[in-house]
């Protein structure tokens, strides 16, 4: 979609949202939401499996533009790819809290489709270190997938994940479909801001304001692991965002007073 | 100190803290603080290395009770244990923000020893998938410290690291000195507490209310994993704290009027 702009927004200073409970997640991405509907968002993507499966289908039902997770296009790439007479199955692969939520899962096997699911936490420190691609990743996935039954595709259940896709290739053999989420979402995004009317004027030039970066937390660690994982080194700005927002000291830890101070 | 009640309070809302901005941990260690001492904590330990590192200081001269950090009983430690004309070097292993803040490697080099200093984020996440023991630690672990140069004691400078000690040893050998400061500072707190009359009477026997347990976040994961370590199965309770509270949604997200419902 090279003629519209984008506003991306990281909550850095609340991640990971995978462990988190749902309730708070749900919370994060209201105000998330909020913040990208302030700054005159005419569409928004839930960019993140498990914000996705933890409050799709409510903040689809309450904000004021059109609003899409990166589930159901990842559902439906799966499904397009099992091959009932063969295998039949999907494994899915997430945060802890994206397979708890059992968004994938559930849509799957309404449709017919056998899962297998499994949490793996530390994929996402392994790809944010940098070592997505070695033999630490792959010992990790052996870990998480070793008793894993033969499937058709696997879904890559979360945004980091699909730069381990050398790896798992290699652990799981070529014939094992990898779903990445990232493409089948826009493709639908594509089509749908066209069907709504909502596609902007085409661009003859790209701008410098075609992406404007916001993360909640660090800058410079922002920049630092963008920079690392291959991607732009367009500026961040940093954004204070509900709680994200860093507190203020109590009154009541102003100094009192002590009969001895120790700073050891 | 047996005759002794602990508050533990686990802001598990809002770790890792490792990567956050040091004026960000500052604040959350405030708002600690400030609710121990709202519970009756005669004293308090900072009991995470990146807290300390950020905020000891500050703190102990702002709080009305004495209060330690992790840091300067690990440095004492590691000093007694260099033989200086051996090789004369301490290894300081922490989160990105413990190596950033330099509070070991400062206090090591005020005192003539030489440092060498890596920032470890994999260890964490690895501790608490309970793989600390395992072929994936240990290849971590050869990431890590492949290009370490000769010590003669290496400090685990956070508190999940000690979980870590075999895999260490296996790697970096037997005659490097592991340096593990809860063991130092409980030495410390001991003492310190005996110097200034703060000790409790003598309890005939241990009481189910010998320790408190306090988490931000949610507590069945916080159970799972202390279990997972083979910690105490004794109960813990949610406290709301700060901005590790869960936000109301706002009204601006109150449903409005749009044209079209997408749910994909």
């Amino acid at each position: 979609m090279p003629d519209e702009r984008f506003v991306y927004l990281g909550d850095t200073a609340r991640v990971p949202y995978g462990s988190k409970p749902l309730e708070m997640v749900r919370a994060f991405a209201s105000e998330i939401a909020e913040e990208l509907v302030a700054r005159g968002a005419k569409a928004i993507v839930i960019a993140c499996n498990t914000a996705s499966a933890a409050s799709l289908p409510e903040l689809a039902a309450r904000l004021p533009v059109p609003t899409w997770g990166v589930v159901q296009p990842g559902v439906d790439a799966a499904i397009d790819a099992v091959t009932p007479a063969y295998r039949g199955r999907v494994a899915v692969l997430g945060t802890e809290a994206t397979i708890k939520a059992r968004a994938y899962q559930d849509r799957l096997e309404a449709a017919g489709v056998a899962t297998w699911s499994r949490a793996c936490p530390l994929f996402v420190p392994i790809v944010e270190e940098g070592v997505s691609d070695s033999a630490i990743a792959e010992l990790v996935a052996r870990h998480y997938l070793g008793d894993m039954p033969a499937v058709d595709a696997v879904i890559l259940g979360c945004t980091h994940y699909p730069l381990l896709k050398p790896t798992l290739s290699r652990v799981l053999g070529p014939e094992v479909v990898l779903i990445d989420s990232s493409e089948a979402v826009a493709d639908v995004v594509s089509a749908d801001l066209a069907r709504l009317g909502l596609c902007s004027p085409a661009r003859r030039t790209a701008g410098a304001d075609d992406v404007t970066y916001l993360v909640t937390g660090d800058v410079g660690s922002f920049m630092n692991t963008v920079t690392r994982l291959g991607g732009t080194d367009a500026p961040a700005e940093r954004v204070d965002l509900g709680t994200a927002r860093a507190p203020k000291s109590s009154p009541a830890l102003e100094p009192l007073p002590r009969s001895e101070h120790l700073a050891s």
